[in-house]
């Protein structure tokens, strides 16, 4: 364990998240320097008692530990290929969304560069880091994971996903994906009714509580999928999971059907090849074994 | 206000959620008459001190609320079609998920029969029934939603949302439309990190506690929605939004994108027309006003 006094902490990229991992560890005492392509963004971060520094590589070698919050895989590149001489010998935190591929090569690069190496996810909105709802998952060296864990836990719950560097990345994909089709599934509900003259905000209310409910069924398909049986008793069946009405009642309502008849397509052909009477958790078998 | 004791009521269909709603109102001491096409499934109902009937017709004729809930809109017009005479005067309480369309055909089928019409939508799962997480929305007879709202609070909330029929129904649908899309996104995350070893189980704990936080979000997206300006600042970009990275790691691990592609088709006509810099919440334009 290291006291947090004796870590000196850089945060690359000051965008709303970088800014909101730079400020809880700010604020927990560190020594912190950050630094931001326009420097503008990192003029509250100065008040509140970061340093400011010109360029990212003086920040990495004012920092044992480098945050890198970026905008994609692209840009870490950019930023941290010229200076992967300072890198040498410090710890990288990569919690810029990439792909799992992505993560592994950053996990090779650092390797041959004698970095040591980190991935994150963070399962969170900006303004919700630091707060109980907040969790971060990571993978790559679980050393410094061990390290790091009084700086890591400043964010969030602190998840260790294992040693392959794309874990973590593909766990928050996987969590990132049912966010944003949720969305657009509020989003299709509310087009449903507002042309019923039914306002966005009344809808959301009703939705997200309704959502928030619905949830708990997650775990009911989650013992179904892993149990691989999908006709034990007590399911809703795909039979009865039908989207017709929904799809009717929208084109009625003159919107886009795509995002319903993406879901109706993994729902059909269940039906069709005979597992009507079996669990809507069968949907599951659509997306993992497509034809 | 009518005493719960002077109103007898009939529950048509004993489904999973028809027996939970018979259940509810058996145990708050009406006298209730319950019939099912295949007759065993009254058994239980029976044995809790409700009267089981013969035939849908003998059902009828002992109650003065009649509550369908039956298989979908076919099955509405089977059963009560031939037995229409009975219905006349009577208050029929149609929570049959149908489409709004149908709803209104029933309301008008009932008004021409001298039948009081009140359509249902049920915002709960059966084991939800009569606990504090259950809606139902009513749209049709304003008169019988307050002559009978003793009767109504007993499954859940009561909401009534307007003298059209259908209204009920459509939202119910654009509700269970967010659950659809939901559930078959929780499915494509649980599919995308299967391949890597973690299971649905693990998963879904993570999933749902992360979506049920990200509802949080949909009051703003209202926000912008109804306040028609998508350049707002603060939200999250459509250009930070693709699902590049979300498509690359599903198809990486050999799974179906359609679900993802199908929200992508929503987002990238947006930025392709010039919009990337504006809020997510601009996805409802493209299934408000599809190409």
């Amino acid at each position: 364990m290291t006291k947090h006094s004796d870590t000196k902490v850089a945060v690359l990229g000051l965008g709303a998240m970088g800014s909101a991992l730079a400020s809880a560890v700010v604020k927990a005492g560190y020594v912190t320097t950050v630094w931001n392509r326009s420097p503008r963004k990192a003029d509250a971060l100065g008040a509140e008692g970061a340093v400011v520094a010109a360029t990212a590589r003086d920040a990495v070698t004012a920092s044992d530990v480098v945050v890198a919050c970026l905008f994609d895989a692209a840009s870490v590149r950019e930023v941290l290929d010229p200076i992967a001489d300072s890198l040498a010998g410090r710890t990288l935190v990569n919690v810029t969304t990439t792909s799992p591929e992505a993560a592994r090569e950053f996990a090779s690069w650092a390797a041959e560069r004698g970095v040591v190496y980190l991935d994150g996810g963070i399962m969170a909105v900006p303004e919700m880091i630091g707060s109980p709802g907040s969790s971060v998952l990571y993978s790559g060296s679980e050393g410094a994971f061990e390290r790091h864990r009084p700086l890591l836990d400043l964010w969030g719950e602190s998840v260790y996903c294992g040693e392959d560097a794309g874990m973590a990345s593909l766990y928050d994909l996987a969590l990132l994906s049912g966010m944003y089709v949720m969305f657009a599934g509020f989003m299709h509900g509310a087009a449903m009714v507002a042309g019923a003259g039914v306002s966005a905000r009344e809808f959301a209310g009703r939705s997200a509580a309704w959502l928030r409910a619905m949830t708990e069924g997650f775990a009911g398909f989650a013992e179904v999928i892993d149990g691989g049986d999908y006709t034990v008793p007590g399911q809703q069946s795909l039979e009865f999971s039908s989207l017709d009405d929904l799809l009717t009642a929208s084109a009625a309502q003159g919107i886009s059907t795509e995002l319903l008849d993406a879901v109706q397509k993994l729902i059909q052909p269940q039906i069709d090849a005979g597992h009507g009477k079996e669990g809507f958790a069968r949907v599951f078998e659509s997306i993992k074994h497509p034809a």
